[in-house]
């Protein structure tokens, strides 16, 4: 099918674009009432993802309602521990949860590779049926997190302010470490090939405990299997937002994919240089603008799109928009965005 | 009363010292069995840090036991809003939690500076007692949060991933934010002079929050408190640690301290450079490192220290020491940097 918007994928490939494309991360749930309302109808998060019928319809609302330029799928980075054999909760307002963690090479033995075609296919069909209603009306973005924010999860068994038990792992047992990343990187591949072949036009990757690890481990641990993935992907372009791993922006400008993803911390200018003119840069005004007046969120967008002066560039926040944020201050700064020009 | 050990003050003033000092973050406290017996002797946290024989007793600890450079103080960065008029509990596992809030002006009007002679009597009798105790042996270290951290604390009312809260009135109120801000540098100021008073040898400013906001937003509502402490300071030392304030490193070397203190995303050699060589840099071992074998641990504090080259270092974890380490671990890394010669 013929896109009649595809102004993110020539941004990311570095073709001229009339205009900035924007979406926002998150923008599929929460912050929309019609998002609430769908939620409702369900018992829980869960089904709510494994449901096809009602991720493809909480994908579309962002597009219908906010005008963004791409559609991103209601998914959860860890559908890829379930489907490799560690089920996993959602708690509310305490996030998720796992009965079931990796502590030794016994337990590695207890999971598998997963195999998307079969653990993942609601995803698979939530894809066909948003790209069917989306008709071509803007690309559809494909995700997957990256290995180590997945092996995080396997370790630690929930969220943690340190991930101080998956990190140490990394120093006690770094063979095994490297096992479980192998796996959860080869999962991975398969689950985005997937996604790609049941039509998503973009995939990110989404490193959300980069910003944890040290240098030296971010390399050894996090980018290594990340850049597997990215060779990994010819087809479609390929995003890579590793939250907080400022200290790797020069190392990610050597990964095979079109766009990195800049969070609020990082400045623009210090990215480009570090990053270098061949890459897209994603990103990366401070969600909490959203919760200044109309005036000041127009008005750090604009500062904003200037720094990243048009080219290049596909605007988004800095992190996923806050829940408590109104569609109001979302639909400003989508706004703001689409009526400026360079 | 005459130093027998003066080696941070010296290392913090750039005066040559014969071997790299070195303390932890936390040393006083969770990870030594002797601190837990004090601990589960009394009702809770705040028991402790409030009666100054025990909390001279904690202090002492990691002096005797782990032959550590400095003492520091055992106390809360929350007792600042406590004195200023917003009491907190300490909830086992979960963290501080504060019963009211500042969420407008007239909550302001509530509050007051605080009047640490009066309010933090038991911070200058713990001073008193644990300098005493010392008799020399090394120099004690005062604190106090930065008024960013406690700002947030203050109007988020317990720990957050986000500090959403906090940072939505930095967006919307901006006045009010910085009245606030103003009141607590003030009770921050008063608070470090008493300490000083009291025989506190070196001050350290913990910025707990720092890199939750972006590169404007913490110049205007960070550094620009924490330059005003460090003006207001003039008789000790004085160590600004602000976690993940990477971004902010070329402007924290304009701060009037002596030393600055490093987290362990933060690469040596790019924090030298952007912090030129007129102050002392502080850190920055991985905590988790302290979970490798001994030999990893000794290897790569080695490498740390090899990386600050032994003049303007003060060698430390760049965060605190993490509650499940071992005794002997924290022990190998400080006969490491005893040890050790550039």
């Amino acid at each position: 099918m013929q896109l009649h918007n595809d102004l993110i994928l020539r941004a990311a490939r570095g073709e001229k674009t009339d205009r900035v494309p924007v979406w926002l991360m998150r923008q599929a749930g929460r912050i929309l009432p019609e998002y609430r309302k769908v939620r409702e109808s369900v018992s829980g998060f869960i089904e709510l993802a494994t449901t096809p019928e009602l991720a493809a319809e909480v994908t579309l609302q962002p597009v219908d309602i906010l005008g963004v330029d791409a559609a991103i799928i209601f998914s959860d980075i860890l559908v890829i521990p379930e489907a490799m054999g560690l089920p996993y909760e959602m708690i509310e307002k305490k996030g998720p949860w796992f009965e079931n963690t990796i502590k030794s090479s016994a337990d590695l033995k207890k999971i598998r590779i997963a195999n998307p075609e079969e653990d993942l296919n609601y995803v698979a069909e939530a894809i066909k049926i948003t790209k069917k209603e989306l008709s071509g009306r803007v690309p559809l973005i494909g995700f997957a997190g990256a290995p180590w924010t997945i092996f995080s999860y396997m370790v630690e068994g929930s969220g943690s302010k340190t991930f101080s038990k998956a990190k140490k792992m990394l120093y006690t047992e770094p063979e095994l470490s490297h096992q479980l990343l192998d796996m959860i990187t080869e999962s991975t591949i398969k689950y985005l090939k997937m996604q790609i072949t049941c039509g998503a036009d973009l995939v990110q990757i989404f490193d959300s405990w980069a910003g944890i690890l040290s240098p030296a481990q971010y390399e050894e641990f996090g980018l290594r299997y990340i850049s597997k993935i990215c060779d990994a992907i010819d087809i479609v372009p390929v995003t890579v937002f590793a939250k907080g791993a400022y200290f790797a922006r020069k190392k990610m400008s050597e990964l095979n994919c079109e766009t990195i993803g800049l969070d609020w911390n990082m400045s623009v200018s210090a990215s480009r240089r570090l990053i270098g003119e061949s890459k897209t840069l994603q990103g990366n005004l401070d969600p909490c603008v959203l919760y200044a007046s109309d005036k000041e969120v127009e008005r750090q967008t604009i500062e904003m799109l200037e720094k990243f002066g048009g080219h290049r560039h596909i605007a988004n926040l800095g992190h996923g928009v806050y829940p408590d944020i109104s569609p109001d201050k979302v639909k400003i700064f989508i706004e703001t965005v689409k009526n400026w020009r360079a």
